[in-house]
């Protein structure tokens, strides 16, 4: 029985995130979808990326406060907050909802960073076009063998605070390898919000 | 009809964590459930503390692999690894099974370590008597006030990596204060598995 309305849940949300991704796509507005556990850093990321992008906006989810959403507005872009109240993903009817009265003509880049989850969140498409997850390299390099589903679902790993590199004595080649066994193609981009490190291989990608 | 059904699973892991909690009293046994985001630091923290206490054992969930458990094993106590195969937490019948022929006479501490997950594994009791949440230094301060529900589920908070405390610009204070906004009683502990920071607290706590 479980399973079955789970199911159901899971068809109704992919009938609104192909709503969505249409859309988007007349808007000319790329959706970018961003995993990961809570702590990785998304937000530092996002910021880093909303300050050099005019065009860009976010939605963000959390389980409970604004703060990031707050921390996102410095960057002078249209943000938007969702609060899941309790659950651990986002899903496309909450991106829809949280859409409305919005106007986003010269948007080109929509953030949607999830909830920081690396369980979750995999199952529910949000009509995005890009499928982001992050990995922080305090994290440690064998994340991607224990969470594979996050790690196969993305088109992007981005390997985030790697000017911590050398204190938690993160090993870079285990974890491409360790990526790669669960995800042959994604692009593997070395990121530090900190240094900038990354962020131009990141812009080009987007 | 979704709610009926989680409160009906819910309601069944209770009954289940209620014969659990009965069995392990008569054994003398201490069942300790950890919960945190994935690459706190749970399984390197827990090897610390196996390695010092003999009577001591563990039960590992982890959605793939048994890295973890074999991590634990290394300090010569008895371990066993739940695989639950995209469950994103541990349940109360997940732990019966995995006990059965298990010998746990002379184990004085049970080690539950959770799912990596900030958010699924609250509402699912397992028949421990010590609740704990482990908050790593670099996922930042703002954790308790993202995440409430497991900090306030807590009865103890590890705040682990501290040797990374400088490097990451982490604010004591401010995370003390956070936690105590949705948790006044909880124990707060200092950790790091590098250095051993902690650990005598940490054992005289248990």
């Amino acid at each position: 029985m479980k399973i079955t309305v789970e199911k159901a849940v899971l068809s109704k949300n992919d009938e609104l995130a192909a709503a969505l991704r249409e859309r988007f796509r007349k808007l000319g507005l790329k959706a970018i979808n961003i995993v990961s556990s809570p702590g990785s850093g998304k937000t530092a990321w996002l910021q880093r990326t909303m300050e050099i992008l005019p065009e860009s906006a976010a939605l963000v989810g959390d389980l409970e406060t604004d703060r990031d959403a707050q921390r996102l507005q410095e960057s002078g872009r249209p943000v938007r907050q969702i609060r899941t109240a309790g659950m651990c993903h986002l899903e496309a009817d909450m991106i829809a909802r949280s859409l409305e009265g919005w106007d986003l003509k010269g948007v080109r880049w929509l953030f949607l960073e999830n909830v920081g989850n690396l369980v979750c969140p995999v199952g529910f498409d949000l009509g995005e076009e890009l499928r982001v997850v992050m990995l922080s390299t305090p994290e440690g390099e064998d994340k991607p063998l224990k969470y594979p589903p996050a790690f196969a679902w993305a088109e992007v790993v981005l390997i985030s605070k790697m000017d911590l590199q050398v204190p938690v004595f993160f090993n870079v080649e285990q974890a491409v390898r360790n990526i790669r066994s669960v995800n042959p193609s994604a692009k593997i981009v070395f990121t530090s919000a900190f240094t900038g490190q990354g962020l131009r291989e990141w812009l080009e990608l987007l």
